[in-house]
């Protein structure tokens, strides 16, 4: 039997037992060694996304080794590392794109925009067989289709379980130093200036990331001391303490102090709260760039002024998600050996207490905790 | 004696003459054909520009021919078209970067971004001689520095003085299909969708240059029923009627009807209407572009939903001015043949009228007004 | 019983009767109204790509309604221009991704780098039923996860059996003008200068797309009388005539003459010819562009001067097939209705003298041949 | 008095002494603490430059302090860092463009372009005063609109005279990694593989860079033991030996093995040897990219196959020079701490023996040479 810590309405999660599914000649049955509490699972106990389709295991945020492999296995399932075999140490993108709405039709080189995208821990139910489509498990079972990647030598599979996250920071940051940057001295890419909002996981990753693509000064933002702390061991250059620097005005100041008095290449909203909005659009300098990458919930809105974006000749510069191909950069940054990862890591929770877990996220209390069998 | 139209003050603009400057060696006379009137144009009058150095000569969207030249000036200034001679045909860039400011500095190859350019007809006063530094006058001074383009064979004056506004058109629809486009069916460029939110000048000559740039479907969104037909004239394939469609929702309804559902490849704002920018987002599809161009003054904030950029991976892209090399753009556009831009120029007026034109501007009166010795 | 023109085996082609297939659920019958003839097909005849799967049913470039559609083929294949119904006029690209190579895996986003592409006419044999898998024949068999275009109301057959060829030239072209072009005056886009290389089917459409997209002066380099005449029709402002100007050295100074001495913007090489590419990177500006599109077989090596690239700052650029959404573009420049398409077909053939079709292509009688039943 | 070496003809280096120049109120007079010997100087020694105007004082990458600042040298400069006093330790950009040539007019973000450059060391007599114009002296004399940086605190003077091989390396690199890269896992960037041909100063900035940058595999190509050692030292991950991997097919072999079967994202090529292009066109994968750096100069012509750069779909950028805000990314570097940069300069020499430091470059047995007094 396996064990997973299922939610079957909104609000309630408890620990049931299923059978061992028997595996498909295309697909494959993972067993979990390390699965990390999103935001995202926080919402889904809270049911407030309303497409959730209950009852549904948790965690989309996985590692572990391969138990079982259908014989087609390696010809359906989107392997990167080589070819894959029994035992391996993996970990697997959870949103596959459905292929069928307007943006897979139109613009397939955008999976992120797929609105209709099929997610382990996240909108998979787990009512019929073979049930186990989430992380918070002994056991998921990968249908064909799911990109696998195997883990490079030598990494944890605590560090592996944040592929997922730093896919998210990753390609947020790219959507900055990447796009149409044709010239050195743009400001974007090795020595840049980058401001981060908020440094829960997303942030403090947001911030390794940047200092492993060669920025210059990275400056975090936040309220609370423990990530402040975290955020200096991630690689952050300066911090900006909220409970010292209580206002917008202090803390704007503040940047344009750390930055010549021009204010920030690039800026990364990591918060999800609309009033940073208006405060990081004012820390970005003239032809900077905003990157949007808290907000993944919609909380509300919030006042800001157009010129401001106008006058700037600025980018603001949504990021939902990422592609397929992102966890390459993700491996690549965790494996970079240069920050403490696994530290993100500040809670660690049995199957049997997942509802601590998610009441421990939801108060705050930790960076971010961790689900292991 | 040299007519021209001063603002000593505030609300206050009446002919006066100067002497005909002696031109140095290294700098030019133009005589002037055409000069546009801008909205800048109104709120230099009104004041509201508080680094405006009284008393001025407005107008800095000009063309003309070269009256007289200095021996070095074919060296002095910027030239484009070939060498420079008495009596030929020209059109001049107002603004010039200073070359001393954080940005000239250290993002030169970004000169629209410059925080102290000097523009004729809108911050060089007409105080100390040779007092001609504004286009509503007979004769325009040209220093060193300048950039100075030949008009195309054939081009009009009339046409050639829209070389300034549309340099604004064509860098902001730049900001939209150019950057970091590697890939065919990102959706910008040959084939694109773009709406123009407000068709004065500005929107109609977007509109023009979506069209010259391969553009598929544009939509035109306007209240006036002049413009409206104007922007039939220059190119829009639909547009959108706000006294019949009066709601936010139902505009952005039918922006949806005409995109197969999905919203625009690339909205451009051009109203300066703080209340355009939310609806405007909600007619971008998801990955889209949104060009913030009309919010060249500060009439204050607008609430918008951080989560509607993030979920749809869009870019907001602020576009200030223009570089210098623009006017080539913008000259190929105008000259293409493709749409009758003089008529864009709905009153004329002589420089003795200039009050009057500032006037008609101001009530709306008018699509664009021009001053014509 | 269906007509097709069948290869079974290098330089041998015979019309051949198939069976009416029976359509699967999710597949469509196409009836073919128009076919391309390309170099490739000449190729195929010749046996000089060694993976071609004889016998074959030749062409790939088809245009046709839909006969019968299986119950399911609206959600099987991917169908661009809303649902699908029975006599819809529609394009097909011809080629698909093989979904399991490193490039497939690793660059999804490339389709066109898949090295194990399936093409109908090209890599499909018609060995087993249902056969139809060319477009030389009356019918052809759409298999799932083809894509498919709803031809614009008011194309011919004609001009969307040209959907394909203009996929080539609007991505060659896009490689020059969309990447990392951030900025005006960068010198691509609007009001760019353009050398094509070769006026064969690719070269014309290539210099008809550039006009589309707004570029300034387009210059055609062709040997053949007939097809120096075709270029101007499809919009080259100049062409250097090969018969005349003898020589590399001339055909250069001739280009830089043309481009105020410092070369072209843009050089488009569509001839094949190696000895054309030494040519091409003489007659691109520094800092411009060269598109190699034309070597899409290899018939050897030629000499270059390392240092040219280098000191030019140039950047040369393959461009190798197209992604599966280029047919959009291709589309709409096929649509803008300002160059006659249709004539770059001089000569039709019937089904049974598709020998005399690949026969007057190889030996140049014609610019393009056409196939139809 | 100043002393200085001297090339007066082709093959003739000798020390002389000048007086110590009045600097003039916008000019300055830097104290040179460190400056390397380039291959360029070896090729001025040689007379392979046309253009050279004897007499010259060689050496163009120099770093030192402020001596002597002109009351008005913080305006009339373009200093970086802020505001300039004397005994600031400073490193400044050789090259300055004209401001007239073509494409100074026409590209003006690209000042590399310009045909017309004023460099330090490589194109200004020394004949009339000031004299001081080179950087194998004690003093150079700086003159207007040159740029400026300040070194980061704690960078020794030996490392920021690597600022300028360095800007050439980044530079070549952002050719590879920046222009129109929109998106994860197109393979440039964190975790890209790049091979480096040839590890000459350049190769080994080159490397480094690349790391700093996020780079992942990074491979050197090389024959010189001294020169593999140091590759290592600066960061490649694999060297490939060419006294082992004596043949093209053996190295070419060697790199695929290396990159999962399929080639390099990335190749630089620095050595400056032409038959190291069809050898490195080999090495890249599909899609990838090739920079050429290293043919600075023009030793002649090599054959390639034209059909491999359309079928890879790939790149070949030229890369010459740098803009002038290059050095910020070179210093950002350079301050990273992460290689042991300083090692790079295996050879010091005093001005008085200025003539065995070019000896000793030109015949390789030196990986760098520096010059200081």
């Amino acid at each position: 039997m396996v064990k997973a810590a299922v939610m079957s309405e909104p609000g309630k999660l408890e620990v049931k037992s299923f059978d061992l599914p028997k595996v498909a000649e295309n697909a494959m049955l993972v067993r979990i060694k390390a699965c990390g509490v999103c935001g995202t699972d926080v919402h889904l106990f809270r049911g407030h996304m309303k497409s959730t389709p209950f009852p549904i295991i948790p965690g989309h945020e996985f590692s572990g080794t391969v138990e079982e492999l259908g014989p087609k296995a390696n010809e359906s399932l989107n392997v990167r590392g080589g070819e894959l075999h029994g035992g391996d140490r993996v970990t697997v993108v959870p949103g596959l794109p459905c292929g069928k709405c307007y943006y897979c039709r139109n613009l397939p080189h955008y999976p992120n925009l797929c609105t209709n995208r099929l997610i382990y821990g996240v909108s998979r139910t787990c009512e019929r067989p073979p049930h186990l489509y989430g992380g918070y498990a002994e056991y998921i079972y990968i249908e064909p289709g799911s990109w696998v990647y195997k883990l490079p030598d030598g990494m944890s599979f605590e560090v592996a379980a944040l592929a997922e996250p730093m896919a998210v920071a990753t390609r947020a940051l790219e959507r900055a130093f990447a796009p149409g940057v044709p010239f050195a001295g743009m400001g974007f890419g090795v020595g840049a200036t980058v401001v981060v909002q908020g440094t829960g996981a997303i942030g403090l990753l947001t911030i390794a990331a940047a200092k492993v693509a060669g920025a210059g000064k990275v400056i975090a933002v936040e309220r609370v001391k423990q990530r402040l702390r975290m955020a200096k061991r991630m690689g952050a250059d300066e911090v900006v303490d909220m409970r010292e620097l209580r206002t917008q005005e202090e803390r704007v100041r503040r940047v344009l102090e750390l930055t010549d008095g021009v204010g920030a290449d690039v800026v990364v909203e990591c918060t999800g709260v609309p009033a940073a909005v208006p405060e990081g659009l004012e820390m970005v300098r003239r032809g900077g760039k905003y990157v949007e990458v808290g907000h993944f919930t919609d909380p509300g809105g919030v006042e800001i002024r157009p010129h401001v974006i106008c006058y700037k000749d600025m980018d603001v510069l949504g990021s939902w998600v990422y592609p397929l191909t992102q966890f390459r950069e993700a491996l690549a940054v965790l494996n970079s050996g240069r920050f403490p990862f696994k530290d993100i890591f500040t809670h660690r929770f049995k199957i049997e207490n997942a509802l601590k877990a998610i009441q421990a996220s939801e108060k705050g209390e930790c960076i971010k905790a961790m689900i292991a069998p």
